[in-house]
């Protein structure tokens, strides 16, 4: 079974039952596949025995969206393996813990989470997950901190770097993030009704701009190892607890890219709930709820991550400069607001979009819903290099109405 | 002959007898070696028949500076001999041709230069060379842009950075240039005549504050293939001709480094100048054409680098962008000054110091031309982040007397 080929379920099985970590010799394995296969395959393998269970994610050689085929790197699924045990590491309990990675199948055998749900869903059924600011923000400042030049030893980040670059998963987002929702692309899929909308950002020579300096950023800052695709569909929780999966998109990019990844999902979920809760009172009440996350978020990231620069950092002039950590923080800051409204506008007119507001069946009520991201989105953008406080971001978002 | 070992010059004769390209069969080879010992072997080999000659340069497992020892990475010959390549295909005659790379002997053989002088010295002796401007301009404005994301295929860029990851020769400048000059080092080496001015130097935090943010694009901002060293000791000239030599410090950084190191070591020798030549107006004479080198340099290098955005930029968000080349030129000649300021101070309360200023026999002109380019570096270091103009890093230089 050595050369790569898609599993059988069989074959899941006998390679489960070497997983003695989780399954003992009585084990009665049973599997199941559970993925949507557009990209990967994913069994989830039980004993019937223990109860005890796992998941192994095979990378499939290709890709299909929206009904199209493209091939697709199987290194990516090294990346993930690689990514989810060094996240595991630096952040215990909030990834999934890898039990095996069997290279020549592109196959990642971890811990099996389906006692959790996925976090856009939750969402969007109106769940509230207390301690996710908490555990997303530990996440974030624990995974970007001690693998960036101020945590971890430089001349080891640079070898790091090296073993995540990832120009196949890289170029998605460049292209599909940070240039097609700006032009006219086949790429793009938004509806009729939001031409005007759409054209809009085709026109504006000032969001451009900006857009270009944060998709700079994205090619050129190897600040620290990223996630890459921060959404809330990467994210899985319960009440009780958080675990971020699926970061095959990741590589060594601007810290401000996983932030604003944090915060456009959280704003597009607040955009959708305007119409899901139709109880103005619960409406309004749960949207506060979204802000406020969005704000603890930042702030307990900042927290930490200022924690941990006082505490742990490696690099002498940055440890000993007056004014250089407020320095870097407000810059931190001022990237994830940008990368926040450019995530939201690609989600509206690009080629991928959230089910958030995809999933209004209502046209009218929907398309005030993508009017709403558009407006938050841009003007998050445009506020990105003069922010200076989190406030600013919360204050956009629940000052901006739809339409 | 495979496994790594120094060579004997009997043995670089030999395998210098297999450049067929250079040598004839009638060769009649001999062997000079010319190195200083501390980092490389060079041999110079001639053919006595043809009068053709090569030189062969073998990096040693370590580095020798003031009488220590301490072991130095093979990998930079594979770095330098691929950095050299590049640099030829895209800046033709502007670098040395490369005959052949021999990995396991960490070995490359290229075309001799001999016939031109290092620049530093040309420059000390009051050498004028009227096409300098022109070359380097070609040479930084090709050899940057081009390995760029605006020049180059975006994902190829990122699996060249990959293979230019430079983490022992990157530690040499991040210690040396960035940090141990700001502060109390073993490794700073100065005259205890301009105490002063090196313990100022240690407690500006102004100055720390810009020093920690130059510091921080070095460690991550991955704009292009950097020569890494491109002072005028790594640089052969003629009155005719330029040749850029030494790039084992390649790695993929931020553009403004090689600018910054060119005026740099111009300002150097400028402050060095001033006493050089004894005779008023020849001195000041000399010391404006230093200038006009410096602000040729970046208004040539600037005309090429926009006539190759215009011409061939592959991103279409910075092709398109109105703005965008505008904002950018004006951080690479931020970044420039910056980093020239930074080499300008090493190069005086650092390690490794110039012979333009450290060869002054006489210590009260040699000490007032160290406080000169001090107090220009410091200056350009202050200045970058607010510079628009490169009359702006003139005129501190022109405006700053000794003292």
């Amino acid at each position: 079974m050595s050369a790569y080929h898609p599993l059988s379920e069989q074959e899941a099985i006998e390679l489960a039952s070497e997983i003695t970590e989780v399954f003992g010799p009585e084990a009665r394995l049973t599997s199941r596949e559970i993925g949507d296969g557009n990209l990967n395959l994913v069994f989830h393998i039980r004993d019937e025995h223990s109860g005890r269970s796992i998941i192994m994610k095979q990378a499939l050689p290709y890709a299909k969206v929206v009904g199209e085929s493209w091939p697709l790197t199987l290194d990516r699924a090294r990346i993930e393996s690689d990514a989810l045990r060094i996240q595991y590491k630096l952040a215990p309990g909030l990834a999934p813990k890898v039990y095996d990675f069997k290279s020549e199948l592109a196959l990642t055998i971890m811990e099996d989470l389906s006692d959790h749900v996925i976090m856009r869903k939750g969402l969007m059924e109106g769940g509230r997950y207390p301690h996710f600011a908490e555990h997303i923000s530990t996440f974030i400042a624990n995974t970007l901190f001690f693998t960036s030049d101020l945590g971890m030893n430089q001349q080891e980040k640079k070898l790091q770097a090296g073993a995540f670059i990832n120009p196949e998963l890289c170029k998605i987002t460049e292209d599909l993030i940070f240039d097609d929702p700006y032009t006219v692309s086949d790429n793009n899929d938004y509806e009729p009704a939001i031409e005007d909308a759409a054209r809009a950002l085709r026109e504006d020579a000032e969001l451009h701009l900006e857009v270009a300096l944060l998709r700079e950023k994205f090619l050129t800052q190897g600040q620290a190892l990223l996630h890459g695709d921060l959404h809330t569909g990467s994210i899985f929780v319960t009440p009780e607890s958080t675990k971020v999966i699926d970061p095959e998109f990741a590589y060594y990019g601007p810290m401000g890219f996983d932030i604003g990844a944090l915060f456009a999902n959280l704003l597009m979920n607040y955009c959708g709930q305007a119409y899901w809760i139709k109880e103005d009172d619960a409406r309004s009440e749960y949207r506060s709820y979204l802000l406020s996350t969005m704000r603890d978020v930042w702030n307990l990231f900042e927290a930490k991550f200022r924690t941990h620069w006082d505490s742990s950092c490696v690099d002498r002039m940055a440890a000993s400069t007056p004014g250089y950590q407020d320095h870097y923080m407000r810059r931190l800051l001022q990237d994830s607001i940008g990368y926040a409204g450019c995530k939201m506008v690609r989600r509206i007119v690009g080629l991928s979009h959230v089910a958030d507001i995809n999933s209004i069946s209502d046209s009218a009520i929907r398309e005030q819903a993508q009017r709403q991201a558009l407006a938050i989105g841009t003007a998050l953008i445009k506020l990105n290099r003069t922010a200076s406080s989190i406030e600013q971001a919360v204050d956009i978002a629940a000052g901006t109405s739809a339409g």
